[in-house]
């Protein structure tokens, strides 16, 4: 897996940046997960190929984590997309693009698909060969989910040094053994797979939690997750701020690492306030050590 | 008047440009023209003051030229915006721009105004003290206005040498001279105005019009406009496009320049289907000789 950071400030008043939108490469889709203003421009910018989105998870209806879906949808449209196109949001939104497709006379003619996301529980809404999603409901001053990605666990990997010792197993029968199963030869000898096979790599995680109030009830759905991206809009010394917005600070987002036992920590959606951005990371450092700050066009391996 | 290109192009899905939005400065005021997506951020970029922005003009309901409003309305509120605001565009807007605000749970707490733009014929949309706004109606797939904008004739200016020659002349005077009256001395002599004053500059003008198909009627409304902003979609070669489409080639766009006798004529709304911009200036530079293209971030001084 791997995260790309398409813009990662929350509705910035002051300054020259993108709001809230990322993909997270897995398998072989790019995911968008959150589609502020702006976000098909900087999907071109870096390079993302359009047609490798085929699902776009929205956290919650504030305007910069959705402003810029219905212009990449209707640039779909023009370059004659094809393929379907699933959306998982609060249900208002399909409402709303609708209204703006009613009038602009735009007429989608891809398959379009709206997911309506409504639980206060986590929910599997996404089930693919190689990938879950699920919701990870947070509290925000609207209805809002975060969204937990994991891999499943691969197959295992052909041993190719230790198959070429037995000519008898051909290429009919690797997919066998990358399930796990035993090769049996001609004379009733069985082969073990672990033999023939080495285990496959373990299966990576990714959680977005944004826009969130600080909210340690996730840290049991989360656990050990490799990569957490956590909003920090504001520092410690705003965290008044933070609760009446039902935002989260440096420092809580660090607290959620730790409880989470998270591999490694993504700070965002800082608020245009703070000139410096080093200061959420150092804040956020002392709490938990490996933490790193959002940036337009950064990408994190997972 | 001094015009400013924040974004140019058509709905582009291939390159990495912003859709129509410009900034007019007429009087003390930034008039709005088109509001594509990403537009606030061109206008942080440019550094344009957003509270200098009153009144906005929306010329029709593709999302090229409006996608970017409901993003820059919410900011607006979250710099504490004060100052009346005033759209001017289809009707579907505002229908559109209030359930946005309903599904994202945004009050707009400064005064805010859709006045809806609904006549087929040229409507004087805007009157203030220093310049008036007419809707220039266009045809294009969809209802379609341009707009003209005209400033009124300045009141004449003050010759301070020749008025210094009459002590009697206090500054509790100068309002009327520059009005246009003559100066009665107590003893009743009359000193005529032209005498005490200047002529004021000639008003100027400023035509927008995009989209439209090839129109040549609109030309008796724009005569003598002193700039000339007009869509340019398309080469000569693409003419059939054009039409298809309901927009102009750049041929065409001089055309209307030539009929209405403008004194020069900016190109914009490129398809991106054209390597080379430059194509359009020649092209049009066969029929008008003053012509020049769009850019984001270029201005014309009128």
């Amino acid at each position: 897996m791997k995260l790309h950071i398409l813009g990662c400030h929350s509705a910035t008043p002051r300054s020259l940046v993108f709001p809230s939108s990322q993909v997270l490469e897995v398998g072989n889709e790019s995911l968008l997960i959150d589609a502020g203003e702006g976000m098909q421009i900087q999907l071109r910018k870096y390079k993302h190929k359009f047609n490798k989105i085929q699902h776009i998870f929205v956290s919650h209806l504030h305007g910069d984590h959705f402003y810029g879906l219905v212009g990449f949808l209707s640039t779909l449209r023009l370059i004659g997309r094809e393929k379907e196109m699933h959306i998982y949001a609060p249900a208002d939104l399909e409402k709303a693009i609708k209204l703006l497709f009613e009038v602009t006379k735009t007429d989608i003619n891809y398959p379009l698909f709206f997911h309506h996301l409504e639980s206060n529980t986590p929910e599997m809404i996404l089930d693919t060969e190689k990938f879950t999603v699920e919701t990870i409901p947070l509290k925000h001053r609207i209805y809002t989910n975060g969204f937990l990605v994991k891999e499943k666990t691969a197959v295992r990997k052909l041993n190719i040094d230790a198959i070429k010792q037995h000519p008898e197993i051909g290429i009919w029968a690797y997919q066998n053994l990358k399930n796990g199963k035993d090769f049996e030869k001609e004379s009733g000898e069985i082969i073990p797979n672990h033999e023939l096979t080495l285990p496959p790599p373990r299966p990576k995680s990714y959680a977005y939690c944004s826009d969130t109030v600080y909210k340690p009830d996730i840290c049991t759905q989360i656990q050990d997750v490799d990569l957490l991206y956590h909003e920090a809009t504001f520092l410690e010394k705003n965290k008044d701020l933070a609760a009446k917005t039902l935002h989260s600070t440096a420092k809580q987002a660090a607290e959620i690492a730790k409880q989470a036992q998270a591999k490694k920590l993504v700070l965002g959606h800082f608020s245009s306030r703070y000139p410096d951005e080093n200061q959420f990371k150092i804040e956020a450092g002392e709490i938990f050590k490996n933490v790193a700050l959002a940036k337009e066009g950064k990408s994190f391996e997972i």
